[in-house]
């Protein structure tokens, strides 16, 4: 079981997080959970983000990166969801062992997440944030997907990188049953 | 005028927070905005909080740090605030000049937050996405606030890192005031 959890907060103005999404989303197996769909008044419910995560054995956080990081619905969720005693601390061990999947896409040009580029960082920089919150609950952190320039790449570059994507999650199927 | 932006998704369990809170609260010209206060269910006004911006040459953000960053509500104070053309992109110079002073706090031992600890980085590997929000809105960054191991250094730890905080805030007024 995958469990998709999907974080755009205009999804009407996705293109790129969408062509992923649409390339993946009849993966026998999957399940997409959209939170800006379930809860467009950040009421987020934990029990049931709960139960979602504990059938997943594979767990994607897939959403584009806003301020350098997790779009605020998602960082919501990971503060109520990723609780003390469920996800970490004492007897938080429900995470462990499952394996975790970012991917994230990026708006600008190519050259922005450079040291010199208007992010003054290689986009590495704030990769840490995300990586560290699936570590410190005990998932596995498989390489991420991180799609750049999304805005650029064009409709052939989108379908090139939702085709590696459903490739990925197919292996994972194979591999895992 | 200074605003400080206050983010503590738990106002009543705050410690170190509320106390570097109160040491600065009262300085001439400073105008304390709690985000969980104002906006309980998340329903931020940009128009309010952009004219509290533009009164402002020193803007402080103040939260504890949960999940290697800025709490939601914070975060998404980022997204709907700091929008494109107001903060950034064409005609986005609201910020342009004005200070940013990044003030956080952080509740695990010391030794969490290294290679080998359950954190697994320094905390500075966490800080590019919050400096680089303020530097892609063309604030000029001042040195970081950043007290650590909050729940452990006491009373006395806590009241000498107030003052710190006072004086570097008392120094700004008497240099910009």
């Amino acid at each position: 079981m995958i469990l998709l959890v999907h974080a755009h907060p205009h999804p009407r103005q996705s293109v790129a997080n969408r062509a992923l999404l649409d390339a993946v989303r009849n993966l026998p197996g999957l399940t997409v959970q959209s939170l800006y769909d379930a809860y467009p008044d950040f009421d987020i419910d934990p029990a049931a983000e709960r139960a979602r995560l504990d059938a997943a054995r594979l767990v994607i956080w897939q959403h584009p990166i806003h301020w350098y990081g997790a779009p605020a619905l998602l960082k919501l969720w990971f503060e109520e969801v990723l609780s003390y005693g469920y996800a970490y601390g004492e007897g938080g061990t429900a995470l462990h062992g499952k394996d975790c999947l970012w991917v994230a896409t990026t708006g600008g040009p190519p050259d922005w997440y450079t040291p010199d580029g208007p992010h003054g960082h290689e986009f590495s920089a704030f990769a840490p944030a995300v990586k560290q919150t699936a570590r410190f609950c005990g998932t596995n952190w498989l390489p991420p997907l991180v799609v750049h320039a999304a805005h650029h790449i064009g409709a052939d570059g989108l379908a090139a990188q939702g085709a590696a994507y459903r490739k990925r999650l197919q292996d994972w199927i194979d591999t895992h049953g």
